[in-house]
């Protein structure tokens, strides 16, 4: 009798910050695809597109006009899935139809004046200017007694819904913590209970000791893919010093975040050698004030490339209904992204 | 001081059945829209084509033929995400690194041999024979020792993963029970057993008095947009009578299930006048031999499209790190879709 090989076999992982299980195929790998294919991201823009909204100078809707800004410029989302001023107020007629009303503030960050760039292609010291701007924005959002999160996050590419390919991010802040972090918080905590460290911390330590995960490291951060990776190229950041938040990072630290996001990222654009769509962003602890030594700072890549730059992987049907399935294993996905160049391939290219 | 409306004002809603909050922007839904667009689903193909391989009479991977079948035809996955003979086993150092094999079985069923059909443009007689097909192999599985969940679900257009337009579904049956029916197990059951009468019973009851989330009904089944409702236009089926699985439905109650089934597809695709794409499934009780009075069969229907045949809603940022965000709110949606014509709308411009 052959023995269970978790390389080979099919299994099911279970990711702790969620308490969610996932089913790895290992050999589905090699399935045809007669599906949908992804038009490639265009490479070639322009650095300053007179008709994007993003773009210095520009009107956006409602007539504002963006200043002359270089580098990071933020405002005020024109479209806000959350309000600052909805009433208090709810329904609650028994279990099944519950609703109650949110606040929050939604912000666009503009990641630099140039149209044509994308973080990996983005200086280290630039992409330190941005991590400059979340901090600002977390202290100054995290701050306000109306808001008690602060959900910092990134879609890249236009198969990620992404609207406008000028380089940028958004801040949805809200009164109420989101699903995903109130359920790491519940885990973290229980961990931190039991333990007297955090869970990341604890995760991180045997994923250094393993290797077998890791993609990119500096001194303060390590980019892996996690052992309960649900996409194929799922990524996570996680800094090496327990933080809550990331104004807890020192200077150095802060430079560190700037320069795994842009190690990672990189890795993921050569890959298939195209500009990687993802969706990412950070989790840290709630801000309402109270302290959270459970909660270890961390950041979630979710790019939806599975074979090429065309074939992405498709989260529906038994995804939606059952339990989230992938291909290819982790350690496989993270042997490919570690041996790829650190170098992005079209300055390899010039 | 403006009052609390849910029409109106950003909220959050709970999902009984899984415990997740999601959040609505009633006031988004004038955002305007610069992302990607879909191809709009091509509509017209042959009723044979040589290259399909879900045709009667042509060959598969592998070299199987199909038979030479009219109505349905049901073969194992060539590319199953479980197999039958996984080693049992697993990994579990500490709480971390957790996984375990998993078995089961995968197989697809063609629900006619005509390969220009779609559920919505099928005969109820012949939409029938799926459910039927449905009962006979959810009774082969179900009693199959090693399988303990039966999961038939339908992918429908290439927006959604599916890989092969010829009309067809699946069903993934596994030795464990997959994470989203595990949760309304947990659900119903705190339920029923606080109650005396399962969750969805008294949902559907408090639904068919306030009219408002109501799509389409006969005399045994119930299309709704549920409160809860995450994709614009996402339906549930469910029974008006309680039963755990669909081999408890009588003769009468699955050719109800064919009628509904059909009944919400017309509308929905209807709605944008093309093929509409989703992912769908039944929900329905373990099938691990034991009893359960709490399950309550359902049908969830999940639609990826937003405003017309080629914007999509997409769910990444927010959505994958925080909470599942919708624009319109489930009452808009059900009443543009209880609106519509219960007449495929091909057939009206014939
Ligand atoms: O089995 P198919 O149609 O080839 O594949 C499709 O459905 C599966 C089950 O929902 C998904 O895992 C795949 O990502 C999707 O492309
Ligand atoms: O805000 P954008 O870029 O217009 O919109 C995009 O991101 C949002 C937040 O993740 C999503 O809710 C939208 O579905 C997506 O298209």
């Amino acid at each position: 009798m052959t023995t269970f090989n978790i390389e080979d076999h099919p299994h099911r992982r279970l990711n702790p910050l969620t308490n969610d299980w996932i089913l790895v195929s290992p050999h589905r790998a090699k399935r045809p695809w007669q599906g949908q294919v992804e038009k490639p991201a265009v490479a070639e823009r322009p650095a300053y597109d007179p008709t994007c909204y993003l773009c210095a100078g520009n009107e956006r809707v409602g007539g504002h006009k963006n200043p002359d800004y270089k580098g990071t410029f933020v405002f005020t989302n024109d479209f806000s899935a959350l309000l600052t001023d909805t009433p208090d107020g709810g329904r609650d007629e028994g279990s099944l139809f519950q609703a109650k009303s949110e606040s929050g503030i939604c912000k666009v960050i503009c990641f630099s004046e140039n149209h044509a760039l994308t973080v990996p292609e983005m200086e280290v010291e630039d992409i330190r200017g941005v991590v400059d701007v979340w901090c600002r924005e977390f202290e100054e959002l995290g701050s306000n007694n109306m808001i008690n999160y602060v959900q910092i996050f990134e879609n890249k590419g236009s198969i990620m819904g992404c609207s406008n390919p000028h380089p940028h991010g958004q801040i949805w802040s809200s009164s109420s913590v989101p699903a995903e972090p109130a359920k790491e918080s519940v885990t973290q905590k229980a961990y931190f209970e039991k333990n007297g460290r955090t869970l990341l911390g604890d995760y991180l330590a045997a994923e250094l000791e393993s290797k077998e995960r890791l993609v990119a490291e500096n001194e303060h951060f390590v980019a892996l893919v996690p052992y309960w990776a649900v996409w194929p190229f799922e990524g996570m950041i996680i800094s090496k010093r327990a933080v809550q938040n990331i104004l807890q990072l020192t200077d150095d630290e802060r430079t560190g975040l700037a320069d795994i996001y842009k190690q990672l990222t990189v890795k993921y654009d050569n890959l298939f050698e195209t500009s990687f769509a993802y969706s990412a962003g950070l989790h840290q602890a709630p801000t309402d004030g109270q302290d959270y030594p459970e909660w270890h700072l961390h950041m979630h890549f979710y790019p939806p490339l599975l074979r090429s730059a065309s074939v992405k992987k498709f989260m529906v049907g038994y995804e939606m209904l059952g339990t989230p399935q992938r291909d290819i294993t982790a350690e496989q996905a993270a042997r490919r992204l570690r041996e790829l160049s650190d170098i992005h391939y079209t300055t390899i290219k010039q």
